[in-house]
């Protein structure tokens, strides 16, 4: 028998049956510590007798999935990090994928068994139109994190304030006394690049300084090798830049690699700011004086905010931009001439 | 009415009641496409008939997990990519969770919604006796992931030819000339560190080289800082080593900071060799000379051998060490005395 077919088999008609509380009833189900094992029995027994089975929304609540463009970057591990200790502290566990640009239309990851379906999902940087709908469609909510492109209205998500982040890294120099300050900025399409790029121009302004497009170098990615061949190009203009912002901590390093070459000394004849401030930005030679992201609170973030749509508590908030700080090391310092 | 109770309530009950095959029941089940609405509503109906429940098997052998000690090291990235690779090939979902040797005995993982427990784990780095325990109690298998500890016979491990990769990088300093090599070691409880440093005395050996403990430093963490410290010392010795092996190329950059600082260039006045050949080494300035282990190759690995074990596959093999090459760059030289 399964019942009144009237009544729906809940968690409360199972207690009531097996002569317990609803929290007992759940400890059996999730096979957690405290219950006797003749109260264990009582309550399975009723379990198959009422033939109910655990709604999925709890189940999905306690899954979430980050999924990652590419797993390459050395930023990835800061962004798990993140996700990893709210995810934790809220028992839900995480599942990381990758699933670029290059994949199929469909993502994989909303084909799966539906029990294995998280209940909210981080996308890191990119979120299409078709995955978006299928997210949608599914009921699954979303944040965008470090979106590289405009989002639709209302699409939530976390990122940085690059805008903020590029004026300090050029107020910063201008303050040391540089006036021929360049930048190498990664592609135009990619939106915190263009934010920075911005600030960098912003900055100059404030300074009354002019903004000379031969001082800025475009990259098609963000690179230490893009980052490189970018500062050879920069370094040969006359007369030669004595400063120079890159968009990364990698490009950084590239135009470190362009500065030796070139017999130049950083920061004696060279200036150089990076993006980032990963742990590489400190184990560089000498120590890279960069704008720190706060990867990890972001993702942190990020993670509070999709526990929060998954639990079907509506955002206070759509989008968040946490602030940069200028971390300032030893890749500055005023010009010689 | 739940069927014939001395009748288990299989998949090929369903699709026999509803005049279906297995296939289009397990497509309705596992919410796909291709079945028509007509036919969906009749698998329901049978499967709510039957009362019939998906077994557990199915679900679990489509999630895995990895688990570090800690999200903060640079090389996680690097095993994640390769896990993450091999699982999606398999249509296995991963996750990436953070468990350390301080968090209570009881992993988390273990006790949570059951279809959420993973088919198989991969365990980085350590696995506790009532960790190992745990999981043989549930019935989940296990690998260890370049275990810092020896292992009970029959625990499955991938590691690397640590050994071997310690005597490769001794050999090649000896054969440009080296007579006075260091050697900087992590903590001696830690494995691989023990076959890094006894592949270097047998390198030695092997030179006819005499073993000098005063130019072997224990550090207690495999990092930056500690090779720092350890090279300081090293460097005081008289007379000072021409070659220093650093146990990792975290480590390696400290041996760099502490030439710098003693006016010493790399690698004219002192060789360099580090272990891991993480990106960090291209980008050192010189880059660095370093016994590269396939994270990412050794993960696919322990990937591979773990999901075996999920679908009830015995091991052919309990153990496996992939190969390590040396990897030359610009940081060793032959001795200028």
């Amino acid at each position: 028998m399964r019942g009144d077919a009237s009544r729906p088999v809940t968690i409360s008609v199972i207690a009531e049956s097996a002569g317990v509380s609803i929290p007992t009833v759940s400890k059996v189900i999730n096979r957690r510590a405290g219950v006797s094992a003749d109260t264990r029995a009582r309550v399975e027994a009723a379990i198959d007798q009422y033939g109910y089975r655990r709604p999925t929304s709890k189940a999905r609540s306690r899954l979430m999935e980050l999924v990652f463009p590419e797993l390459a970057s050395v930023w990835a591990v800061e962004i798990i990090r993140g996700v990893e200790q709210v995810a934790r502290a809220n028992q839900v566990r995480v599942l990381v994928s990758q699933f670029g640009l290059h994949d199929s239309e469909s993502p994989g990851w909303l084909d799966e068994v539906p029990s294995h379906r998280p209940g909210c999902v981080i996308r890191v940087a990119q979120l299409s139109a078709a995955e978006r709908e299928q997210l949608q469609t599914r009921g699954i909510p979303f944040v965008v994190f470090d979106p590289t492109a405009e989002l639709p209205a209302g699409v939530p998500f976390v990122g940085a304030t690059n805008w903020t982040g590029g004026q300090s890294a050029i107020s910063h120099l201008v303050a040391l006394g540089h006036h021929r300050i360049a930048m190498i900025s990664g592609p135009e399409s990619i939106l915190f690049c263009r934010a920075r790029l911005a600030g960098y121009r912003s900055a100059l302004e404030t300074a009354r300084l002019p903004y000379d497009p031969d001082l800025v170098a475009h990259t098609q990615y963000l690179t230490r090798e893009d980052g490189h061949a970018a500062a050879r190009i920069l370094l040969s203009r006359t007369p030669r830049p004595t400063a120079i912002f890159a968009s990364n901590d990698l490009q950084a390093l590239g135009v470190y690699q362009a500065a030796r070459e070139a017999g130049l000394r950083i920061p004696d004849d060279l200036s150089v700011v990076g993006f980032d401030d990963l742990p590489i930005a400190a184990w560089a030679d000498p120590p890279l004086t960069t704008v720190h992201q706060p990867l990890t609170e972001m993702a942190a973030a990020a993670t509070e905010m999709a526990l929060d749509l998954g639990r079907g508590i509506p955002a206070t908030r759509t989008g968040l931009e946490l602030a940069t700080t200028l971390v300032v090391r030893d890749s500055t310092a005023p010009p010689l001439r």
